[in-house]
């Protein structure tokens, strides 16, 4: 089978939770409306057993796969999901949701706060990784799902698809969770915290309230720079840009001189156009409270558990180490579950989930099937 | 014998420069009067040759051991520099001077402009490692030295002992090279472009025009704290946070709730006491230019030279990674120099040289003392 290319997609919403009860958070605090954005790929089989759960990183979306329409640039692990790739959509109906607490579609600090009829700002409650989960929950029973073939994620995803495995064990048949961990470190804390810091000295940010003013974008462009380093390796830095010179005439000025500034600058400028930077506060602070197990042995919450785990790490991957994704292996293989690891070589550092295909797409594809023929013969 | 500790000490300052000559810089302009800060510990010999110069890293000064009168702290390398220490007062006359662009007592675009009377800010010329080292050699034979027995340094201090070593072989017997590189790599000058980002997203930054008003100290402290974070290793941020929580109250706010957080919001918020953030961007500006073979063959530069290194890396130094003092290494043994590598195990990451003193002891006083005998027997 040749693999193709999903054609036009639209981004679809689905109002979750309505007021007065409204979507009940980790903290106690329940808000609402709310609204998730997400896009489906392929088809629902008719017994509703084909479905896989796409989750995104930090600042994904539900745009997974596909072009909208007009426009000419594709989703974000397009070349993963469609007729005879990965995630196989003459196989499977996938499903890729934007989070809670997101700028995309999805509910979150620039939404309209029903109480004032203005964005929520900070008054927007604090979420978890939990939260999201729950609310992706939410979405698929009002989608008609009630169990998923997989849960699939890199990174802030592969979080969330352990959350999913430890929260709903029976409603996930299989997780692949590729480069990330169970808990964040202070150093996975401490670039956020940094990220968040340079939002919040931007006097644009105003508090969280700017919306319809000047946007903290120079503060949002610095907590990009920051996270593009930790995506890359020194390797891949190396290899892209080396001590190139952008522009000769900048030689001895504070402007971009090497081109690796520029590729900064560039990513960091044009970051304002596509997230907010308060949705970047809420999610990140997300990712830093996530503890799955928070100081209790990991492998206690997975005693019992059935879901078939496929386990992926990075070999250069410095800012999510292939020794976070082995604590989970081991935690897994200390409870007894059916778990697999893999460490792809690769000089991509963190950003490898996202562009290293080939043998993402063997592993992926044989691990599917496998739960797939499980599922159909049982 | 039992090191002892340096007492009270007093900065010095020399004026290597004046107008209308002026200090001949590398990029062809001359700025005078150009004053050099500097201390000294222990005494020179009748023949003047058991001078040792101390280079400091990024953030460093003079003042690198004892005290200043009134003052608890001590200097930076205080327990390496003294009596029976590994640069042991009692045998070698030590010198440590601020860098040139410095703002540590040095000249640097805090200093007076004497064209304008007010000081230089963005006028100030763009500096170099060579310039600094120019300086330092104009600082010595002020002090009527002609050559020392070692140039020692960490960091960007090791740039330094290394441009040293290729500018001027015959005035340096040794040198001692710590935790450095002949080159900045693009992710080093990333993390360095996002700290200089940060200082001018600063609107009090006012294009470098300040003194006198608010300072751009939001912007400054954010570039601190990323520097922090560089200086450090996954490891040992685990072992003195983990992810012990500071502040309860914080859990689920935009303050510091990680121990993590408060530690780089104290170490970023107090840095604009004693740093200037025109000095941060100039001083990051010339190691990011470092280069020293520019794309030549590194141990070209390197052949003939007499002197006798010893090239120290620390295995949890991920900013300035072993992998680049083996290159320095290994163009020394190209050019048949008389190097020596030594790759120190620690957990404390690039700021292992300023913490890390019993294992460098005993090879820096071995190394030295073989030096100075050769010396003494020629």
């Amino acid at each position: 089978m040749t693999a193709g290319d999903i054609e036009t997609v639209e981004t679809q919403y689905c109002t979750i939770a309505h007021p007065p009860s409204g979507f009940l958070l980790e903290n106690g605090e329940s808000i609402g409306p709310v609204t998730i954005a997400y896009e489906t790929y392929g088809s629902l089989d008719p017994n509703r057993s084909n479905a896989i759960l796409v989750l995104h990183a930090l600042t994904g979306d539900a745009h997974a796969a596909g072009f909208h329409n007009g426009e000419t640039s594709h989703g974000w692990w397009h070349d993963m999901i469609g007729p005879g790739k990965a995630f196989d959509t003459d196989r499977y109906f996938v499903i890729c949701s934007n989070v809670l607490g997101g700028c995309r579609g999805s509910t979150g600090p620039s939404s309209e706060n029903p109480d004032t009829g203005r964005p929520y700002g900070l008054e927007f409650p604090v979420i978890t990784i939990k939260d999201m989960v729950n609310a992706q929950k939410a979405l698929l029973e009002n989608l008609g799902i009630d169990s998923v073939l997989a849960v699939v994620g890199g990174s802030m995803g592969g979080m969330q698809a352990l959350q999913w495995v430890v929260s709903y064990p029976e409603k996930v048949a299989s997780a692949i969770l590729i480069a990330t961990t169970s808990e964040h470190t202070p150093q996975q804390i401490a670039f956020n915290e940094v990220g968040r810091q340079a939002i919040m000295a931007d006097p644009n940010w105003n508090n969280g309230d700017y919306y319809g003013r000047d946007l903290p974008d120079k503060g949002l462009s610095v907590a990009r720079m920051i996270g593009h380093i930790t995506y890359m390796s020194d390797d891949s830095m190396n290899e892209k840009f080396g001590r190139r010179v952008k522009d000769k005439k900048n030689l001895f000025k504070f402007s971009p001189e090497f081109e690796v500034e520029g590729y900064l600058h560039y990513r960091g400028y044009n970051f304002i156009n596509r997230f907010d930077p308060n949705s970047y506060l809420y999610i990140t602070k997300a990712v830093d409270s996530f503890s799955l197990a928070n100081g209790k042995p990991l492998h206690k919450l997975l005693e019992g558990v059935k879901t078939r785990l496929l386990i992926i790490a990075f070999s250069s991957d410095w800012l999510y180490p292939p020794y976070q994704s082995q604590q989970i292996v081991k935690a897994c293989k200390m409870a007894g579950n059916n778990a697999t690891y893999c460490e792809l070589r690769s000089n991509y550092g963190h950003d490898a989930f996202l562009v290293e295909f080939e043998e993402q797409t063997y592993l992926y594809t044989h691990f599917l099937k496998k739960v797939h023929d499980e599922q159909q013969a049982a």
